[in-house]
């Protein structure tokens, strides 16, 4: 198999075809690899089947050609996933997951003893307010990032095809050390997610007669991200709590010190605040 | 002069030709109206001449028709405005401002001992985070809410006229009670904008090699607001300090419930949370 992914030579699962899984479905099916996939759900299974998206079943993957495994499920759903798929998880060439929580997943290979040297961490930044196979794209990854991570006994070709598999549905790749996802995924995605959900709890209280006030202005884009799927992020809550606590530690800290200025009408350390954050903003965003 | 306004019968002037200044005065001209102008950056004034946006300056104004008197500059530039303009606040229909703060527009009005039957307070929430005249354009305000707020002074004549002129300009009118504006802003946008400002300032200490992993996901959108212009937000800080302060307060106590829950790992309060914020956003915005 060469890093260049070709469809005569390689066929795809993946396991759950909600956003994420329906996503990469849809993209690998219009470049012409045979996908074969399995989600609880049965009604996405038999719309992703309609559409011509899937061509089988996981029990319908053909043994004599390279398999490489996408696992697209909520972060506390992998444990049950490795342990009820073990023998696809040893056939396959490359075997990724998507989960926005990688210490857990980490965890649940090492604690069941789970072949490794196949095994690449993946994280589209691809997400939407919107979840659900009848939301997926096939563009949805085009022009976005997606962080790779290895583990210790990880080979270098399952990382080469992992590459390749990215580069295949459009994304950019960027590298991280596994370690450090967690924490940094905690400041960059979840504290973000954190605190959209706590500004609109905080703005429910007002209870006002016509809320029509809320609209216009920046709060609609602002909040967008607190309409996602309840279920997905409870769980990476659950499953990412002690970096989530620090990141949000971190947060207040900063916060209670711009309180501080405006309440000191310090003009020139407001001015400073808000000037540094906009320059960092517009540099690296 | 009648409710529904005509080009033959009524001119405006606006103060400031910035993003709100400036669109106000392209949607007016576009739709015939007499405008003229005055702002402090001659660039925006001279801009605004050669896009035949408007038609000269404020001592052009045609002292034998009826004046609407458009107010758009930084919320503490009001007192000088109106020591400035005093003939024109007392010869106007009507006279009203665009200020993100109100309180302090009022103080600048009662210090002064200014005549205010003629002056509605107007808030349009269509702000953005580009400023300037280059970015304004005649659509800013369509389908976008404009808050209306009275003084005890005011007649109704004057806001009446003042509905007319944001219909004009295609918004959605909503009364305030004037007392309530400062306050419940402060939480539905100076806090959002807090909020973004104190994130980006948090990640921005992460130092990290390649900036690069911040792109995409939610986070783009989510601090598009922390690239507003600085000038105008520290001036929004500065004079409405204390509701901040207060909304700040709010927010933190949020947070840190839905911290605690985090720490706790007590899923079931954790999707109530996010299920209510969720829930309420999509009624609401």
């Amino acid at each position: 198999m060469q890093d260049q992914l070709k469809s005569e030579d390689v066929q795809f699962g993946i396991i759950g075809l909600g956003l994420i899984g329906g996503s990469i479905a849809k993209s690998l099916s219009a470049n012409k690899f045979e996908v074969f996939a399995e989600d609880l759900n049965q009604s996405y299974f038999d719309a992703a089947i309609k559409d011509s998206v899937i061509v089988g079943s996981l029990d319908e993957i053909n043994t004599s050609k390279d398999l490489i495994l996408i696992i697209c499920v909520p972060v506390s759903a992998h444990e049950s996933v490795f342990l009820k798929h073990l023998n696809l998880l040893n056939e396959a060439k490359l075997v990724t997951d998507c989960s926005s929580v990688k210490n857990s997943v980490l965890n649940d290979l090492n604690k069941n003893g789970l072949k490794r040297d196949n095994y690449v961490f993946s994280h589209p930044m691809a997400g939407s307010e919107k979840s659900g196979y009848l939301n997926s794209n096939e563009k949805l990854f085009e022009d976005k990032t997606c962080i790779l991570m290895t583990g210790e006994e990880t080979q270098e070709s399952s990382l080469r095809l992992c590459e390749s598999l990215w580069q295949i549905l459009g994304s950019k790749i960027s590298l991280l050390d596994l370690k450090d996802h967690d924490s940094l995924l905690a400041l960059t995605s979840h504290l973000p997610h954190l605190i959209s959900f706590s500004l609109i709890s905080t703005l429910a209280e007002l209870k006002l007669e016509s809320n029509k006030i809320f609209s216009g202005g920046g709060l609609k884009d602002f909040t967008r991200i607190a309409s996602s799927d309840v279920k997905m992020w409870k769980d990476i809550f659950s499953n990412n709590s002690g970096n989530i606590s620090d990141a949000i530690d971190k947060f207040i800290e900063k916060i209670t010190l711009f309180k501080n200025y405006i309440v000191e009408k310090d003009s020139e350390s407001i001015e400073n605040f808000i000037e540094n954050a906009k320059n960092f903003r517009d540099k690296n965003l």
